[in-house]
């Protein structure tokens, strides 16, 4: 089982979509507040569907009390400013990969202290864009889930 | 180049989403009608956010006039009743991959007559729902780009 982190997310849309996507590959979803909607908000529900109760969720005060209760776990920090490609990292059953918020990704500090597991998706860099957040966990969720071939899944 | 072919999209936000990624991957998209939205569409300018105009975009009629204008090219068609995993194929530059739309998938008859060239997304198959359209276009579109060492994107 994978484990999907999203620190402060603020579309609905996203984490409802990246909701269902844990459902359907029996990923454990871990949120870290503060979110920046209710987590009964109507968007999220229409969009992680009628399913968004059976999803397997955490939800935390901050990024340490998420380190704590967690054992302090092996992490991959997804964000646009790695070398490292998540297609070069060996994904292990049990690892967890954490997504900042959508307008500015993981904070610094956080990246500094864990550059060697620091990874991106490798796209075009002049535009100063990034891929939506729902898209890039699926990718770098499927290329985990495709390393172990696909867990329990097929 | 990948080619993402969209058969008669349904919600504007996907489309916006899918062309946000076909640009920051240099990939071509192809939309067939009829669409469900306008393409000026306030949600499809807001989530392709403000760069839509410079999607490598082409727009069909319909499925034999998106045939004939493209020769007839190598499509691989993404559905959830194929046997194949979209990770056993082989993507070659250049290969076109399609999607139906978001609450129907891809019409029988066309599954039916290109049954070797139909692919899936592993997930668990008891919920009877299926990925966020952009978000399997993302999972396949990156493995065909990690399959050809992500043409020139790193």
């Amino acid at each position: 089982m994978f484990n999907i982190v999203l620190l402060e997310p603020e579309k609905p849309a996203n984490a409802g979509n990246i909701g269902r996507t844990c459902l359907l590959t029996n990923s454990k979803l871990h949120l870290i507040r503060p979110f920046y909607f209710k987590m009964d908000d109507k968007t999220l529900r229409r969009t992680g569907l009628d399913y968004w109760k059976d999803v397997d969720l955490e939800i935390y005060d901050n990024y340490e009390d998420f380190l704590e209760k967690n054992n302090h776990p092996n992490i991959y920090y997804a964000t646009t400013k790695a070398k490292q490609s998540y297609s070069e990292v060996k994904f292990k059953d049990g690892d967890f990969i954490m997504f900042g918020k959508e307008s500015a990704g993981i904070p610094e500090e956080i990246l500094n202290s864990n550059k060697n597991n620091c990874i991106r998706i490798p796209m075009i860099k002049d535009l100063k864009r990034s891929l939506n957040l729902s898209n890039s966990v699926s990718i770098i969720l499927f290329e985990a889930l495709k390393q172990n071939n696909f867990l329990d899944l097929i």
